[in-house]
């Protein structure tokens, strides 16, 4: 289904006075406010194909209902979200669950949704049907070399999906580890799988980036052989200029300091790109910005601070990407809220008085430093980002007209109840 | 299958010459250790009916061969390692996983294998097929009564199979919490969980008894409502002398002092039984003393100090239970190397000369209270273990013999390649 | 020094203009919003007379100018502070730090200043000259009974202290536990504790509090003998109705869910008050607010769930004190930023629309009841705060004011640059 | 004072008799064990100035007796330590503390103690009587030139001293870093730490190595400037060929796998050194192994096979050293027992089965790794630890010669109870 335009145009004329109102009010508390709105127009974050379906835990799983089974309904669903929020105008795929049948036809249906293909994604965490070696213990860094030649050509198969659909990047998440104490020898397993990561890497495209993604545990639970930035930017470094490490906020020891590792890796040239979601014990894969929105915020404090000193361009020049399990929401609205929220912190680092900021840093003023993220931070920006919204032609209030418009009902009675999205 | 016992008459044969040296060796060395050897005999620990197949995580699974499909090659399989260890001898069963269909029958079985039913596991973290309610937000907690009815229903039906089979005990282990903030109103959560347990406590017969389990976190991600120690105490306090507290080392905080809470639930008369494994980071479910060996010991340490301090007989006094997951491991390795490290640290702890302990902690002596415990701990008890196990009917190198008898390659045979154990 | 009242009129006129344009915007937003003033000008939080220094590590510490010395110049920081926010009225004793000489001069100048005595603390976790015992092993647990017996006293000689200035409470944090496992019997730690609160509970005045801190770890390494909620609810409940249990917030493990923990003591009954601070390692004591927010704002949401669940009265209900430690920041610049943190945090609190909270609680409607408490904390309420400030006769803008009066650089004029509050 | 060489010999003598025969035991057990004794009387663990005195928290400190006064009495302590275990024959000055008055003199008295100047350590997280600028702010990070300035003269003084002693390196510990967000520019503290690290490098003479040591907080408690491996590795990778990482067993963030980290390092050809001691929480500086001794053995583990692998000698290619306080326990005993941890897992890691370790990883079986790695951790190496010691001329058992021959009782006569030894 797609949204009627008409609808997105009553529902905003409905709400128009209250808004222009606040908005008003906002430009004028907030000096040069107006010049944001672009950049917040431009900012477009990727949905995962593999985020619109109920997730689960090892414990079970509860499924929602109308749910999209291939890829053009997972496509459908991200276009439904992208008509409410102009903010999600990309596409992350997953291999094997996405591959495209008819490229061409995919192509000309993410025209049609105004969709671009954002970073492809391998999976060499488990098994498919009919595959000859197994990942049990390993894809990249399996001590037999034709798990990793399998998986090796799994990845070049991916690269070349995302040639036909013209994505540039590619997302390479390994679970590759150890449960136990002896299981691995860590250098070998690093080596293994840098002489894996190599062979994929050459197969790149010129114009192509390889995100190497990074988590401190699960799913195996002893160690990861690309456990924290440090090891993704040793295997990033060693690779070669297209090669970047990914930050997903839910993949780090408890009370890491991300924005610190945000900074840096922008510093060193190497931040390729974002996964988005929140947490509070581990990788909780929850809406981003609902536990811990401060932090949010200062990850993208520092994002706008390196990517303009280092002349990044803030929407293209990273992935954005959405990685998010959705147990107890429905999976859209989930994905609303987190581009509320993302969008939410990125106004609020627009609005970080930067020079400041940097007069009190050189005083050592710490108070004064506190109180001009705060002020930042504690400014209600829904009325710039609503703006932007409206002006990209979304929705006011995206969560409200989904409901309004009865968006969940009608996929149920387009799909049925008992679907089931393909992916984790 | 069954194991021929003279297959563990010979293995014990072969490796008698040098059991015994090492033992005579062991007994000159710590004197008063020959007593010890029975209370090893009668120390059992119970298997989980779910702990005999691969194991997995959200992201996947990776099964093995030769795995039970039912209860009764589930008993079997307890009955192998039983035979192996003799250390294993009870069985704790999940329903609706393990429904006997005939109890006598199972009664039987068990009889033949030397197996006894210990606590009964409910499960109102998972719908099942035609169930009319769903827990997809919580079970006993439930803000719709239907729901709590429904689940506090399924308990007694567990407790009623139980008594069918000789057990004394329920495992009320609760996935109930949430994910996000606002979810719940953690008072009513609470309120409506001790209302419902109350119910079940309330059908429990004379001679059982109660165990409330408690977790940090997972499946639920923001709160779950019978979060630690001090809540499941809470409720246990309430519900009445029945009722216990359960620990599983896999389900604390970062950092806990399990042992401490063993010694104060002890002092409480409210140690109820012990899930054994072992984490690094959160619920690994990691074969017990493969990370932390020295905590097994500490806990070991608290529970021999306490039991005796309350008169708790050791081995029946409280419920003992591996509660693991085998992801990359035999299940029934994974099991024996398990058993074997609680053997260890129960004899550890035996060794622990106490009179010098507390002479050391009258005199706040640090140094000599760490000589004391390392002096046990340092101290190889393998031979101990070894000769209980042996006198006992076991056999002396319970991995080496499974190994050597082919006995994962016969079940294999026995039951295909592709049988997939029931259960998570 | 006391501000001359001109400098809050002078700098509250110059501000008038924004701040009623900004009011005035705010209770057009938020409806019902005015009658919530009198509530937050009735919140008062204590400060305590060892923030007013500059604090440290075990590292080292480096001093600030003009800090207090003496009971007299901490209580006229209070006032100061008081003066800007008039949120600040009470201050929370440290003996034998502050030991009174004149108790009548005393209460005198606290009348002058607007202060009144709030929760008295003991101290056993340091030596103090000539004393007999020493606490190098614990106090309220100590093997020793000569040594349990001296503390016992001196919290006795707290209370009469308190008395004698119109204190209510004693809180009592006890540093007791151990360093190494072996060091302590923690059930006979346990006893030896609570037997010692025992007499110092048959001590208390009929309508005083005792309040029992728990922290996790801190200085004791390895065990802490009042170490988490569960404990310190144990050792209340066996005490009586007089006791309870205070929360500090930097006092948890890892993750640790803080909002459910207090909406469960006030469910028992045996919520007794806060120590505010913030943290992202252990128990940092930074500012409140500079790390978490979004944590503040949900425990106040369960506060004022709860007190109003329970009758109890906001302000005078429960003990609410900052317990934080400024190591880069002038500490009465810190105190002020806390204290506005924690107004604030309470203002959304009691924006959160309950009633609509209650309603998606009751229908599961998880994304709903997310969008209602971030609808409140969305919510920009620093012109409420500052309204309440307004009307109470404090300051628009407290830091800007001690900044431009200079009271800083008065302060040194006053007591020179290298006074060194006593205390840690 | 020194120990009469007699005691020693009458200790051993009295013991002789057991240990030849346990040791007799071992060796048969243990075939090839032998061999292992002379890399064991090789293994020599530097001892810091600073961990002679009692330690203390921002709480409090409790001092002992009989501590060091100066530098000649520390020397004098660590000279006791060699005598007793022959495996603490260096030591680790801290500048400004222990700046030698006339260098031949001190030279010819650790001649006379059979000890070595391991790392020299600057100071620059405290400021010194009557220091120009204060390192409130960072040092090397510092936004100030001149303190930067100040901190790099500061670390090449020590480098002069540390080459009039024979010192081979020098350890740069930063407490640089900031306790708000905001506080700090990360990317430019980054910048200027390593530009003064720069500085210093520059003046390092040919034969040295430079150790950047990292810490995930504390004394900062928002950020560090060199707060994990990564940030080390990229300041020693830009460093050049003598700088290398420095790795502290406290100071990582929860749950990590140091191991790994230390195997990595190695691969890289950058691992220098190591800090020992143990934690529960934080950077708690217990004794070594008295937390988590298997831990301690994985990561000799790690260290027997890199270092084999990349061809370092065991003793001599890496520092040694232990950082540890010790607020309630002797010192000396403290480190009695910290180095026999050392000794007993190094020792367990050369007896662990390589060959077959490596057999069973390249056939993916866990549960053998975990057996062959556990073989050698369960087994008990006192007899060989103590062997190597008596070999070597020092004591089978050193805390009870210690003891027994009254060490402590004579240095408290020497040097009187009320000494405080100088640092922390």
């Amino acid at each position: 289904m797609r949204l009627d335009q008409k609808l997105i145009e009553e529902h905003n004329a409905a709400l128009a006075g209250k808004h222009q109102k606040k908005l008003a009010f906002f430009l004028e508390e907030n000096e040069g406010a107006k010049s944001l709105i672009q950049k917040l127009k431009d900012f477009q974050i990727a949905i995962p194909s593999w985020a619109l379906g109920t997730g689960g835990t090892r414990f079970g799983r509860f499924s929602g209902g109308g749910e999209p089974s291939n890829l053009e309904q997972k496509m459908e669903d991200i276009g439904l979200l992208h008509q409410l929020n102009q903010s999600s105008g990309a596409i992350s795929l997953h291999i094997p669950w996405d591959i495209p049948e008819d490229a061409e036809k995919i192509m000309s249906l993410a025209k049609s949704l105004n969709l671009k293909f954002d970073a492809m994604n391998s999976n060499t965490f488990q098994d498919q049907p009919g595959q000859k070696y197994s990942y049990k213990f390993g894809s990249l860094q399996n001590v037999d070399k034709n798990v990793r030649d399998q998986a090796v050509a799994h990845n070049i198969e991916v690269i070349k999906h995302g040639v036909a659909l013209g994505s540039k990047s590619l997302t390479v998440w390994l679970a590759d580890g150890s449960s136990f104490p002896g299981q691995l020898n860590f250098r070998e397993a690093f080596e293994n799988t840098l002489a894996s990561l190599k062979e994929i890497y050459a197969a790149l495209p010129e114009d192509w980036k390889m995100f190497v993604e990074y988590k401190s545990n699960e799913p195996n639970f002893y160690s990861t052989t690309v456990a924290d930035w440090g090891q993704s930017l040793l295997y990033a470094s060693k690779l070669g200029p297209k090669a970047y490490t990914l930050v997903d906020l839910g993949h780090h020891l408890p009370n890491a300091n991300i924005e610190q590792i945000v900074s840096l890796l922008l510093m060193e040239g190497k931040l390729g790109g974002f996964h988005f979601n929140d947490s509070k014990y581990g990788d909780d894969d929850l809406t981003t910005g609902a536990i811990k929105p401060y932090q949010l915020f200062l990850i993208f404090n520092e994002l706008v601070d390196g990517m303009d000193h280092a002349g990044i361009d803030h929407a293209s020049g990273l992935g954005w990407m959405i990685d998010a399990s959705h147990n107890v929401k429905d999976p859209l609205e989930d994905l609303l809220q987190s581009v509320e929220a993302i969008m939410m912190a990125y106004a609020q680092a627009l609005l970080v008085d930067r020079k400041a900021l940097k007069a009190a840093q050189q005083k050592n003023d710490v108070s004064l430093a506190q109180e001009i993220l705060q002020q930042a931070y504690r400014t209600d920006v829904r009325p710039l980002v609503a703006e932007a919204r409206l002006q990209a032609g979304g929705a006011l209030n995206p969560i409200d007209l989904f409901r309004s418009a009865k968006v969940r009902e009608n996929l149920i009675k387009e799909r049925g109840s008992e679907t089931k999205a393909t992916g984790l």
